[in-house]
């Protein structure tokens, strides 16, 4: 690819590899990096901080930073209307409808699901924003994908453009919005005199981990990714991260220094049974950083990350002098999980 | 008040006045000062202004500043428990709680309410906080009052020393966190180069309002303050403010150089059958601005202050060439609301 041997880097000029990226100016960054030592006490752990991602708007969460780059990419290329799936609760589809509303950008969101009868958590913001949202009925993940594609080339023929996010592109686009996240949390550990070795992030799709990733590894590593799994198994993490890192080299044209299997540290046990199906101590570890701190995850994706931590650091399976977790929003849907 | 003349200054003389209050380091501040276009060209309007201090925190709003001072002012003066009421979905309470846990001090909630057999908005996140709550049945805010001066009593009997918030003192202190928001917003304007002349605030109790006032009136009114309120008609504004300020006065021994007629201006044609009743515009309005900007309002409170700006300036009632509206948060209680 190229760069060879310069792919470390310091923090300014990961910045200006960032800058040849548009992005759009939405979010409240940098987040807040804050110590959580009412929790810390409670498990006799030490230096614990949350990295505040969940008040990036209202409501809050990573894919602000991801759609950053998305509309940002859109726009620059002359796309004219924003296409992205999930399910009814999604808070991926929920943020882009509020971040084009806000840009006024076209949008469509695609939910596998019946059209709702009542208006609860995200879907109820959807319904006020009067987003334009397509029930395609309870079908799987790839079948939308489909229907997705289908309503891309329908919009094409109708002389529209449409920005369809899930190709490999958009992956690799929306994962650069964690770079920025790495960035910001190296420069608040300076100036703020915090000292973190480990970074937690919970991973799905692995689109956010794999910006974090990559970011950290073009900056010489300085922390271990720790990556807690809500809905694979280590060997479908391990896939999807490394697509996704490929993904972002081939974009950036820059590769990491590093092999995957150096600096990648996959925890599968702590999934339950798969996407969107909490776990007993997920539950538990709601209400334990709501008593102890006043913030707030969720049962889908948050706790289980976070829970994840925990106990990999109460365990000392990661022995950590400094740990810190990505919180990823959600906040919507726990209205509708209780 | 001795002050002969002084009383009007500049930012960094008026940030020194604060200085003498302790506060507690809560909240991520500055809040984005945001122009929200989009509403602007579906309204005929120019330069319309949003301070977002709903992002202040995960809920946000309001109340966040205030509590920076009230329990900086508590835990400086060994005070050892917060108590507030409001009713079940007060975002007050909510957010008391929440930066109590925040700051490990213990707190009580008294909700004029039945003790609540499901969890929903922001009894939800009481719940999950284990908030201690007190429940005293569908009563009057005066008798509600009443009991919770008994429980300081008895709390103060048993060697306890309450914080109660309500007394003159507090609500004095309450207000210092709105003179903040005055500033924040003189900063941005000038370092964002943005032009703002009317400062638009929704008012209850007129905690709020009166430290906004305040802190406009010791800057040399940088803004005009339009005052619009969601419960009490024009006189009952009135005498609360005046008596706000008054307290303001007294703590700060700072006066104000101006009457209080020349610099309110109240606005009570929008509050429809009071505390808590929505009206046709406002619940329009949250659709409105939902669609417009991603931004979203609620019923009770931040809608009606919101649409009453909306009208003021459609209307020429208020000419201005730039509007702000404090955005006050009550997130939690939309998901209440529909």
């Amino acid at each position: 690819m190229g760069n060879g041997g310069l792919s470390i880097m310091d923090v300014n000029e990961l910045k200006n590899i960032l800058k040849k990226f548009n992005t759009v100016e939405i979010g409240n960054y940098p987040t807040p990096l804050q110590r959580i030592k009412n929790f810390e006490e409670n498990n006799n752990l030490n230096n614990i901080y949350i990295k505040r991602d969940d008040l990036s708007e209202n409501p809050g969460g990573n894919k602000t930073r991801h759609l950053k780059y998305l509309l940002g990419d859109a726009i620059n290329n002359n796309y004219e209307i924003f296409i992205i799936s999930g399910p009814i609760q999604s808070n991926f589809c929920t943020q882009a409808a509020m971040i084009c509303k806000k840009i006024n950008f076209p949008c469509i969101l695609v939910h596998n699901a019946e059209e709702p009868t009542e208006y609860i958590g995200n879907n109820l913001l959807n319904h006020l924003m009067e987003a334009e949202q397509i029930f395609v009925g309870e079908i799987s993940f790839q079948e939308t994908e489909e229907k997705v594609v289908e309503l891309g080339e329908r919009l094409k023929s109708q002389g529209k453009n449409p920005y369809i996010f899930h190709t490999d592109h958009s992956k690799a686009i929306a994962s650069l919005g964690y770079i920025d996240c790495v960035i910001e949390i190296v420069e608040q550990c300076e100036k703020e005199n915090k000292h973190i070795e480990d970074i937690f992030v919970p991973v799905g799709n692995g689109i956010f981990a794999a910006g974090v990733l990559y970011g950290n590894a073009l900056l010489g590593q300085p922390f271990n990714i720790q990556l807690v799994s809500v809905e694979f198994n280590k060997e479908g993490v391990h896939n999807r991260i490394k697509k996704n890192v490929e993904l972002i080299e081939e974009l950036t044209n820059i590769k990491i220094e590093y092999s995957l299997d150096e600096i990648l540290n996959i925890y599968d046990d702590y999934m339950g049974e798969g996407w969107g199906c909490p776990t007993e101590e997920s539950i538990k570890v709601i209400k334990e950083l709501a008593e102890t701190e006043g913030i707030f995850l969720e049962k889908v994706y948050t706790s289980k990350g976070f829970y994840g931590m925990k106990d990999l650091l109460k365990r000392n399976i990661v022995r950590s002098k400094g740990a810190c977790y990505i919180h990823s929003g959600g906040f919507p849907s726990l209205f509708t999980q209780y």
